[in-house]
């Protein structure tokens, strides 16, 4: 790939001219860019500066509704209901977690329900938020229906991204995993290369199990993990989207015809306030430790989730973040 | 197998009068009986009945203390820490969803660390409490290294049961599912009737997938669901356990050399508190109706998590629990 490496602020500048140009106000079109920049910054590719102009088609649909803020449903303590409003899905999940976070400094923990929301595109983004913030942090979003439920033969469940993050001052755990064992832009790519999938990727159409991303990206069958294990950890994660916030579980998203007036729930916990610290950093660091201690079929040394990341972030830091030629020049023009 | 059917109160006291002759207080000991009688109503043979010698023999041990009741450590509103003292593991899982249950009728949520605590056997019985009160029950615990982490070539991670139960007239959705593809107790039935596993459910010696129970349960390498994934939910799950509980992480209860001293939380969630009765059965019913809509390659219907379980249970209240003659003899010897 004709990639660029083009300086964190220097894409996050121009993904906010473009936004602003489309009629984000400055500050939001400022917090929306570091959101996608940061994908990529994390060598999170795919759901990054790569997705941007489908956000914008979405705006221009009018399906995300740009200068909409979330709005106060419910609140009792530790627990909060937000109206996402249609609007931009992750200026909704930062402002969600961000509002759990303050409520974990009060109560210790804090829970956001978000209804009517959008895609929030890169899921860790906002375990990090967390984290920079000394908490822990889980979240999950529903989504599309794009898996069949264990037996099926038709997408009814959705991949319902789950996000758990834990400080450590050595580098944070932020796991960040879809319930689909391989992303339908990961079979794309697969797919344009001519290649099988490494793993059981999905069913093909008569229910068996292939590595071939061609008939899954067709049937939209892709594998749940753990087979009938993700499909119920997808099942419970949707529900539990839907019940706590008042919004669509995947049922009814489907029924808006495009992946818009999702459900998500944020919960922060504070460790400090719950008088933790005394023993988190040991204790983190020590299964790490034990982790990375394991013997391995490779010889490399296993890694844990967040680490990789937090590795990218520093290299796209020094050298820039990899950005295709193409890409860059596009958001150039729209900025002008 | 030489099936008896026993009514479930003959089961449990049955199991009640052994626990009673090896010490335990009465009432405790009806707890504790029913606590494993409800596994095999509920069709899940592999938790029940089938281990209560092995936890006879941990108590023979001094592994288990059979008189210790829990110890509150700590409080802060919604957050709870208790010490198990290393007391029975089901009658301490069951103090503390009933403990994280009060909590939420008081705050909406109520979560509950407990450390010091030992294996709670079926993880569902703790998520059948929370619905049984009206609640959603979240639960995990950690365990003793059994899966290696993704890359390794021993074992370094549980397979850390999670259980995520929620409410619904027509029957709850009750999620409960260690991180491992397979248990090693239904590998070990495969071997003795020389089968193979229907999925992959391990690694080799190779560090290849394999379907080969025998070779799994020589190296106990278990596959984590999902792979990857499943290696980094069992880890966060384990983090989570231990640094809000201030206990053991599995590379702690690995030191201990059998498996005692575990770490658990407990969440319950009470919806009328929240205020969410107005939509939860609605919602929830269209979601499973939508999911038991699904076509299906072998024509049955979907089924959702916990819908199994109910139906074997009142065919179990009905004809009787299922008890091989020999255990139930067992049982009787034991009992006189």
């Amino acid at each position: 790939m004709d990639d660029l490496n083009i300086p964190f602020e220097q894409l996050v500048d121009g993904l906010q001219k473009v936004l602003e140009k489309y009629g984000m106000e400055e500050s939001r079109a400022r917090r929306c860019a570091i959101l996608f920049a940061q994908a990529d910054l994390d060598g999170v590719y795919s759901h990054g500066v790569n997705r941007f102009f489908t956000f914008l088609d979405y705006i221009t649909n009018d399906w995300v509704k740009l200068d909409r803020e979330p709005e106060l449903l419910s609140q009792l303590g530790v627990f909060e209901r937000w109206d996402g409003r249609f609007g931009v899905g992750n200026l909704n999940a930062e402002f969600a977690m961000g509002r759990a976070i303050e409520l974990s400094r009060e109560f210790g923990i804090g829970c956001i329900a978000l209804k009517n929301t959008n895609h929030w595109m890169r899921a860790g983004n906002f375990g990090w938020q967390a984290v920079e913030a000394g908490c822990i942090g889980i979240c999950f979003t529903n989504t599309i229906a794009n898996m069949a439920a264990w037996g099926g033969s038709e997408p009814k469940i959705g991949n319902n991204p789950l996000v758990v993050a834990i400080p450590r001052k050595e580098g944070p755990v932020v796991l960040d995993m879809a319930m689909s064992q391989f992303a339908y832009g990961k079979m794309s790519i697969a797919e344009s290369k001519n290649e099988q999938m490494p793993f059981a990727a999905g069913f093909d159409d008569k229910g068996k199990l292939t590595t071939d991303p061609s008939t899954i990206l067709k049937n939209r069958l892709a594998l749940p993990v753990g087979l009938w294990k993700g499909s119920g950890l997808s099942l419970v994660l949707d529900m539990l989207s839907a019940l706590l916030s008042g919004g669509n579980a995947t049922n009814k998203v489907n029924d808006m015809g495009t992946e818009i007036g999702l459900s998500q729930v944020f919960i922060s916990i504070d460790p400090d306030k719950l008088a933790l610290l005394e023993w988190m950093d040991q204790k983190a660091d020590e299964i790490i430790n034990d982790l990375k201690s394991s013997t391995s079929f490779d010889g490399k040394t296993v890694r844990y989730p967040g680490e990789s990341s937090l590795e990218t972030r520093n290299r796209n830091l020094k050298n820039g973040v990899p950005i295709s030629k193409s890409l860059w020049e596009k958001i150039q023009n729209e900025a002008k």
